[in-house]
């Protein structure tokens, strides 16, 4: 299977009610309401050099998620970590970005229209690690667009349930492309920062790092940086960022687990800097990957699974 | 094809990038951004005794919602259609819930994270007719439950865009259920009623027929409903609901594809009437089915294309 010249997992291995299946063939059926109702949660963990990062955390989450939706895929939490290593074993990937996803399924008996009466299923998937910003983007710093529609309310739906329901943050990257720019934030209806497709929020101001309190996901990167400003003794905080604190930061950068501390040179007209990453991203930046090669939070694949 | 007895597709017939298979073998990746990002909008009509209801008005709204989400299947509108006529052929069904869906795919080159480098794509399928009220329900009136949860605002996303993000609408359906209610009803942040989970909303209120004015879909059945108030003489308006009236209406009833004018006989603990359908909901439901059976707005099924 680790054989990479023959190795059919090469480009992603999944897992789904079809077993073990190269990703690009791993499906779900068009009637399922993880599909046509977005009745789904998923979490996304990486494997850096071999090791999963913050793997316990990543599981942790998915388990409130899944709870807080009243989604209960029949694997267990042992089963589901067994087959993340095995997915990732059987590509044989050293760095690999690694998804589960929990779906409502469809309902047992024909005609329901109840969540309750559905079989709801997972899958997982292990693939080549893609960056949401290229390299290139990130030496230079990601130009960040504040798009004009506002993320969608904590009250309407928890922020904190990793969700695929990105309509507004897909409306504000097509605005981004649409002006020139790498990617976008969204505020909120009361013009409050909020997160972006698929990323955290910092800004930094006077010294200090400050992350939203509100329409945001609670990023394992965010923990984890805020973690990394524990250590190195540089205040930070999570509060409320009114738009204007955002657009008169010194610094700004994004955090996701596909990217790890992404900083950001322009926001919107305004240029930050020198238009390149602020030096407070910048060491930011080098800490996470540092502490990564020193096996911080780490748990090695199990590769002999791809043998199992 | 049409020989029930060894018909594959009796149980449902679907279009996809694996050409014409049976509904229940239609899939799509789970890397497809219609999945991931929830990227995609749909439509549905339904076929009665044999013709399309309102076809060529529901081919013009899925028109709007692709363009308003940039989506651009390769297939054209007669294609479109034809492929609609072939579903119903193939499943020989006379009653039918016929749906399209325009998905935004996968990216051409791996790593981007740009819609507009997607491919985008169509799936279709006919499957036997389903209310979204047993037609048990549907005679005694629906018990209907305010969510707790605001509507997602229009402003975060139109919601004249037929879409599968539900999350919303799935908590307040889950929340109705709890309580013993057949399904609920969502207001706004500010109080004004919406739409419930597959259906519009109309109130009666001295001997006037209202439909909200927002956070709603423009429903092709509310739109049926509007064109029966006029034939009929009946006075109907398009406003704003504020929740007060909703609890205190002389009717209630709710409009959909799935089900066509569908009578409520209780909002929360409110019973309206003798708890059962009001008299005016009644009179827009017999009309509704009778015009049906008239040949209202009917396009007959080319039930030949079975054969193609």
């Amino acid at each position: 299977m680790n054989d990479l010249a023959g190795n059919i997992y090469a480009a992603g291995a999944a897992y789904s009610e079809d077993g073990y299946v190269p990703a690009s063939q791993a499906k779900i059926s068009v009637l399922d309401w993880g599909f046509t109702r977005s009745d789904c949660t998923y979490d996304v963990v990486h494997v850096f050099k071999g090791g999963f990062f913050r793997l316990e955390d990543h599981l942790d989450r998915f388990a409130v998620s899944m709870r807080k939706r009243r989604l209960a895929p029949p694997e267990d939490r042992a089963k589901l970590a067994e087959i993340l290593h095995r997915c990732v074993a059987l590509t044989g990937l050293q760095d690999a970005y690694v998804a589960m996803v929990a779906l409502r399924g469809r309902p047992r008996v024909g005609g329901s229209r109840r969540p309750a009466d559905c079989v709801n299923h997972l899958v997982a998937y292990a693939l080549p690690w893609i960056d949401v910003m290229t390299p290139e983007v990130q030496a230079r710093g990601g130009h960040l667009w504040i798009a004009s529609v506002p993320r969608v309310p904590d009250a309407s739906f928890d922020p904190t349930v990793k969700n695929y329901m990105w309509g507004d943050l897909t409306t504000g990257l097509m605005e981004a492309h649409d002006h020139g720019f790498d990617t976008a934030v969204l505020c909120d209806a009361q013009g409050f920062v909020t997160e972006g497709p698929g990323f955290n929020m910092f800004v930094v101001k006077d010294g200090k790092v400050l992350t939203p309190d509100r329409g945001s996901l609670g990023g394992i990167t965010r923990m984890s940086v805020l973690e990394l400003c524990g250590l190195e003794g540089i205040p930070a905080e999570i509060a409320p960022i009114p738009r204007a604190l955002l657009e008169d930061a010194d610094e700004v950068f994004t955090a996701t687990t596909a990217g790890g501390v992404m900083p950001i040179s322009r926001v919107g007209s305004r240029i930050l800097g020198n238009d390149r990453p602020g030096p407070l991203s910048a060491k930011l930046r080098e800490l996470y990957w540092r502490k990564h090669e020193e096996g911080w939070h780490r748990t090695p694949v199990r590769y002999e699974l791809a043998h199992a």
